[in-house]
Parts: structure tokens; sequence; C-alpha cells
């Protein structure tokens, strides 16, 4: 027992779990997901109370991220009604010489999961988010581990689901809970959980990750964290849509209090154009907002007292001052040149309402500063007609981040079949894998080889997809 | 410069040739992995000699490797003739509300592949093997740490493989060497290699391990280690087939000295079977070996030596006596419960010509013998009909390792579009991923995805993939 979690009897509980799961035909565990959904949305305004309650967040905005988590259980639910997530291939046997037997190539759940919610995203990435819609998705038990920034929420979530989950007779592993730090880190450290994810800070994503990495048993763990997200808006967009592309900006950067992974951190904007003002009117008018935690609040502040306090740093203006616990969205604005110091603060994610401008003389200069970004989850590129035809920049950003998005925000990710929400380090410790979309269920398979096996000693669903692809 | 290696130099080079090799048309990657087949297989009989030389392997089974290395060659051609590798996927743009923009996701190549040579297989895992095909033909650059158990055989193949580059105008950086474990160590914690690969020793593998999870931004990295290859013999099939089976071990555990990553290196069998003694007499057959360096063959000395020490140890049977620097085949008896110690010295890869034979009362027994193999590349079961008809046993093991035999050995991989040469550790650093087969590709590759980018400035390649994905 650590602190108020039973680690042992939880891990204990997922480990039983696993065999059912991993037996439980994959049809029946989209139901699974689907009822999860309908239960989700059946409570949807009790948990919009409760998450309002918790974070400060918009009603509206929760709403909205109520109907996506249900989308994302959905999704896999999809996923799992395809043959496409077993990786199923088939070498068949040559009667030789050299005879030669069958090999069945196939993917399993790997086992019981640790999931950790994000701050941010108390659905879509909480109790029943995406990383829980994947695991479940692949047959893995999940634990969970809760974030204190929305404990009533979460608490809430695991009631509605372990009633939905005893009524389809899942074993109670199916889906734990542990609520302490200490817990969680225990259960990291242990070998019955065979998997992790987590969203959230650099510090914190790194820490766990050498926590995995240094397992006598090394723990596969996919970690999301900082991001700063460049916008490299083009001389000619920045003449013809420099209002539109101001307003997109504080429409992408200040809502949800900046705190999003994917918010723009870095915008690059020609010298002297009229994009600046445009920005900077834009952002006063974006109003204040509560953080998501005290803690959250106390570093957003920091940092920008310490970017603001820099020779380099000009504040190019800041948004609707807000009432007691509240922070101002804030535009700075520096010299291109100013990111060119090893370790520059302008290159860290700033997590809240922050945006920085950074002012280019020449499209000539970008190449070097795309290479300079560190990994991000996303890069955007505003371009008029013509602009940016020979796509190089296009191809340098590609090797630094997992998104690229034309002439369009990062924020708002479009969930989906080819979604890909993950980046080099340190955007994700694992730039192969995605949190989001219908690839997220990845991070829980792993493949096996049959061969020469009897065709009745495979599983039943591998079965069933052989007849299939056989044709 | 560390030691004989300029390491910056041959990673300099590495970084100058990707974005080369990333922008290759794949058809002429494929090529030029062809071009490597033909060269390899002209230059055969002079390869083989130098191998010989250098490993003490036996010519027929060297000449066999080099045809083994070009059809890895051709397989990652031929994946590069589909589309399958590239990961495609889309989700197409809506009009909306809400407008939706198009989001194409798709694999590109990771950079520099820093890839270690094995001991065992100078060409299958060497210079052209299947980590320097796979990396190829992602379109990454490779470096090769060469291994100094066969220097000569390495640099004629290094020489062979740059005239064939040189002649197909690729850059010198597409295929560089580094000799020195220093210069690899170098080359391992530094930032311009993107993905490193390695087969050999639990010790080195876990060594390397820990220095790509502890760089400032983690390296991907496939380390394929120790495995014990369990075979169970179920009483049936030991009754019915014993003679058979006894041959089949000792032809599988036998050659090349015992010196394969699937050698079969524990054998469950029923307790007072004629299968034991068939076992010891095909083991007394087993001719006596060189093992492939000085420091092979002292540990397997060393482990041998302390395993026949233990008082649960029997010696079964030796093979035939050798010559100078040469070791004797052993197979060793146990009973079950000598597993049962936590770090049992049984379940430890013991690298070289050493079977343990595992004697069982029950087939009941042997699922919680299953469940304490350590993570393995592969489990066979030798069945008669109707045995193992449930597939309890098989069941179990696959969630012990990465490839289930049937009724067949461990040994002679089959390279193709399904195999799976992985497992769990410590038999591979990650689970999830190959080495040989197809999908090795998969370790070199990272997906990015582009939303609402014209066609135009997609990669030729992939805009060609859409048109016909798109139908």
């Amino acid at each position: 027992m650590t602190g108020d979690d039973d680690v042992a009897a939880v891990l204990d509980a997922a480990t039983a779990a696993a065999p059912f799961l991993a037996a439980l035909p994959p049809d029946r565990r989209g139901r699974g997901l689907l009822e999860l959904a309908s239960a989700l949305e059946d409570a949807a305004g009790e948990l919009t109370e409760a998450a309002v309650a918790d974070t400060g967040l918009d009603a509206e905005r929760l709403r909205g991220e109520i109907t996506r988590t249900c989308t994302q259980l959905h999704l896999f639910a999809d996923v799992l009604a395809g043959d496409d997530w077993l990786g199923l291939r088939v070498d068949e046997a040559q009667p030789g010489p050299p005879r030669l037997p069958s090999t069945v190539r196939f993917r399993m759940p790997m086992g019981p999961a640790l999931v950790y919610e994000a701050s941010n995203f108390p659905f879509a990435f909480g109790v029943l988010g995406t990383d829980t819609a994947a695991a479940l998705a692949a047959g893995c038990p999940v634990v969970v581990k809760t974030h204190p920034g929305h404990l009533a929420t979460s608490a809430r979530t695991l009631e509605i689901a372990s009633e939905i989950l005893g009524r389809l007779e899942w074993p109670d592993g199916a889906l734990g809970a542990l609520h302490t730090e200490d817990g969680a880190v225990a259960a990291m450290a242990d070998t019955r959980v065979r998997v992790a994810t987590f969203t959230g800070s650099l510090a914190a994503g790194r820490a766990l990750f050498d926590i995995a990495a240094l397992r006598a048993d090394p723990l596969p763990f996919y970690a999301e964290m900082g991001s700063v997200n460049p916008v490299f808006v083009l001389p000619e967009a920045a003449r013809t849509r420099g209002r539109e592309i101001a307003e997109g900006l504080a429409g992408s950067f200040g809502p949800s209090g900046g705190q999003l992974c994917t918010k723009p951190g870095l915008v690059f904007v020609p010298r002297d154009s009229a994009l600046e003002a445009a920005i900077a009117d834009a952002v006063r008018d974006v109003p204040a907002a509560r953080l998501l935690t005290e803690r959250i609040s106390t570093m957003y502040r920091a940092t920008r007292t310490a970017l603001i306090s820099l020779d380099s740093t000009e504040v190019l203006a800041t948004g609707r001052r807000g009432g007691a616990g509240e922070v101002e969205a804030t535009a700075l604005a520096v010299d291109l040149h100013a990111l060119d110091a090893p370790g520059s603060p302008y290159l860290e994610e700033c997590f809240g309402p922050l945006v920085v401008v950074v002012r280019y003389d020449d499209v000539a200069e970008l190449s070097a500063a795309a290479a300079r970004i560190p990994g991000s989850l996303t890069a955007s590129v505003h371009a008029a007609d013509g602009e940016e035809s020979g796509g190089d920049l296009v191809r340098l950003l590609a090797d630094r981040v997992g998104r690229l998005v034309w002439n369009g925000w990062p924020t708002g990710l479009r969930v989906g079949q080819a979604t890909h929400h993950g980046g080099p380090y340190p955007a994700t410790s694992s730039a192969q894998f995605t949190s989001v979309g219908a690839p997220a269920i990845d991070r829980f398979l792993r493949p096996v080889a049959y061969q020469g096996v009897p065709d009745e000693a495979l599983p039943g669903h591998v079965r069933a997809a052989l007849v299939r692809l056989r044709g």
C-alpha cells in the first residue's frame, strides 16, 4: 500500500483481467466501447458541471470535449470492426523442397496498461479518453492514474464506467485506478504493468521515461510532452491575409487558457508587416483565464516574467485584464537571432496563453530557423498562392514535427484514421507512435508469429480474419 | 577522433546523405538494393573464403548465408515496389460544417542509422545484412559498426558495396563504417544518429540500451539479445516420434557451434521417456566446433562448467571430442523444479552448443513452467495429433515469445512477409519490432501527417501512392 493506493491489489486485478480481455472477441470489445460512449453521453450534463468546477474551463468547450471523447470510443469500435488493427500477414506453407511451414503473424495485446490522465483534457485524455479507449480496444486492462486537477470528474467517470463494465460482466480489473503520485510510480516500476502512457509536461514525462527505461525489463512508455508548435507566415500571406491570420492566431493560442499541447507558441512574421499590429489588436481582445491548477498558474507567471525580463523581449500586447487568480494572454516579440543562442528560452514550451512573435527579414532565414525548432507535435505554414511552391520549408519542417498544417491552425485536432498526434522528442518520447486517432491502438499491441501451427490452435478472431484474407 | 574512427566525419557524411536518400524515389532505392545483392552474389566465392578464415564457420553454411542475405536485399526491394511500407492513410477534406481539411499520413525515414554487426552472421547481420537493407530501403543512411570477429569479411563487403553505391552516384555517407567500440559508443551518444540496431549479448545490448535511453534526446534503439528458446515435447509426441525429435534437436542446437539466437536452449521432456536416451545418442554424434571468437569460447566454457558444477545438473551426453581450441556439444539434464529458484541459471541463454533437458512428470506442470520462461524469440511445441488440442500451452507461450513453432525447430528462420524475429525482453529491447523479414523496415520509419497541404507539396512517391489509393 502506497499512500491511499493499494497498488498490489489494483495490479493483481488488472493482471487477472488480462486473459479475459485478450480472449474477448474484438466485436465484443467494440460493443463495450460503444456502451461506455453511450453512458458518457447520457451523463454529459452532470459531467460537464463537475469538470467546470474542477478545471475552470468553459462549459461549452467541455461539453464539446465529451462529444470528442465519445467519437474516440466509436472510432476504436470501428477499428475493431475491420481487420487492419490485427496486422495479419501470412507466408503460406510451401511443399518444397525445401519444405517450409506456414507463418501466420498477427498482433496481440501487450497486457496491463498504466494510463496517466492529462490535466488539460479531463475527458478526451481522461478516464475514458484516447489512451483508455485504445488500450481496451487492443485488449489490454487499464489502470488509470487520475489527475489531481479534476478528481471529482474522474471519480464520477470511473463510477459510470464501472457500472457499464459490471453490467457487461467484464472483470473488475479491466478498468482500475490509482490516485497518488507514489502509487503510480510504484506501478511504473512493477513488472505487472506492461505498457504505460502519459500526457503532460516535459519534466514529469522525462522523469517517468527514465523510470520506464531503467526497469530490469524496460517498460514500453509513450509520453506526449512539450511542443512549441511553430507557425511560419510567409510575406505574401502576411500582406494579403494579415487580419484573418491574426484572428486565427488569437483563436488558436487564446482559448482554454492556451493550455493545449498543440497551442502555437512561436509565430514567424515578416518584419515591419502590418500583421504584427493586427496580432497585437487581436490579442488585446483575448479574455483572461483561470488556469487548470495552482501549479500551472505559478509556472505560467514565472515563465512569462522570465521571458519579459530578457533584453531581447518586447511585449507586443496583452489580453484583457482578469480577476483574482486569472492570467492574461500575452504576445511577446523578438528578433529571429534571439533564437540562435544555445538553449534559447524562446524555444521551450510555455504552457498557457503566451505566444512569441518572431520577426524575420527574409524567407531565406527560415530554413535555418526551421532546423533549430525542437521536435514538435506540429508546424504550420501560412502561404499565399505560389509561395513555398518548391516545398523546401515544408520538407525541412517535416523532419522536426509530427503534423504539418497548411494555411490552418494546429489546435482542433481532427480525430480520424489518418491522425498523427506525435512527433520527435521532446514532443513525445517515441516519434513512431500517436496518442490520438486510429493508429493510437498500435501502442498496445505487439506481433507474434505462429509457425506451422494448425488453424484450430489459432485464436478464433485470427482464424476468421485468415479466412477473409485468403478470400 | 576516437581511436581509429573519425566519428565526426562519418556522422557528417551520413547526415549529408540523409536528404538525398529520403528524396530518392523508392524504386531507385530498391534498384540499389538489387545491385548490392548482385555484387554480393558475384563475390560469393571470395567472401565465403574470407568468412571461413574469420569465423571458423562451415563454408557451405556461409555460402548459404550469402544467399539468404541476397534474399533479404531482394525482399526489401519487393517491399518498396508496393505501397504497404509507406503506411499511407487519408482522411479526406470535408466541406462541412464544420469544414475539415484533409489529413494525409505517411511514413518517412528517421535519418542516419547506426547498425551493429552481429558476431554470428557475418553476412545476414553484417555490412549488407537485414538491418542495413531495411534501413536503406526506408531511406536512412547507414553507419555500420563492424564486428571484430570478422573484420576481413566486413572490410571486403564494404569495398564491394562502396563500389556499387559510387557507380549509382549515391553519396559517400549512404553507407559508412566505424570499427572501434569507443567510436560506436560516441556515435550512440551523438544526436546526428537517429536510430540504432544491435544483435548480440544481453550484457552488451543492455549497456547500449541504457546509453540510448539516457541521451538528452532518447535514441530509438532496437536490440536483439539473449533467448533460451524453450522446446516442449508432449508425452505422446515423445513416445511416437522420439528418435525424430532427438535428431531434430541435435540438428537444431548443434550446427554453427550452437551460436544462433534461435538455438533451442531448454527442452522439456517427459521423465523416463525413451526420448531422453535418444537425445543422448544424437548429441554424441554432434561434431566439436571452433567458436566465433576467443571471448565467446571462454564464456561458453565458463558457463558450461558453472552449470555442470551445480548439484541439480546431470550431464546427459557430450558430443565428439574436438581438437585444440574446439568445444564439445553438451546436453545437460535437470528436474523441472530446478527452474523454480529465482534467477535460476538454467533460464539464462548459454551461447554455444549446449542444451538443457528438463524432466517433467505431468503436462499440467508445463503451464507454470511456461509462465516462468524469460521473454524469448521462440518457443516450440512438439505434440501428437490430439495433444494440446485446447491450445492452452500455446496461448501461455504466446505471451512470452515472438514466434511459436509447432512440431518444428526454431532455427532456420524463414525470411518473408510474415516473419517476426523479436520477442519480449530480454529477447529484444522492444517486443513491437522485428529485425528480420519485411516488417523490419518499420524500425526506420516514422509517421508524419500533412494537414490541408496541397498535393503538389507532397513528396512525389506519396502523390503517386495517393492516386493509387484513391483508385
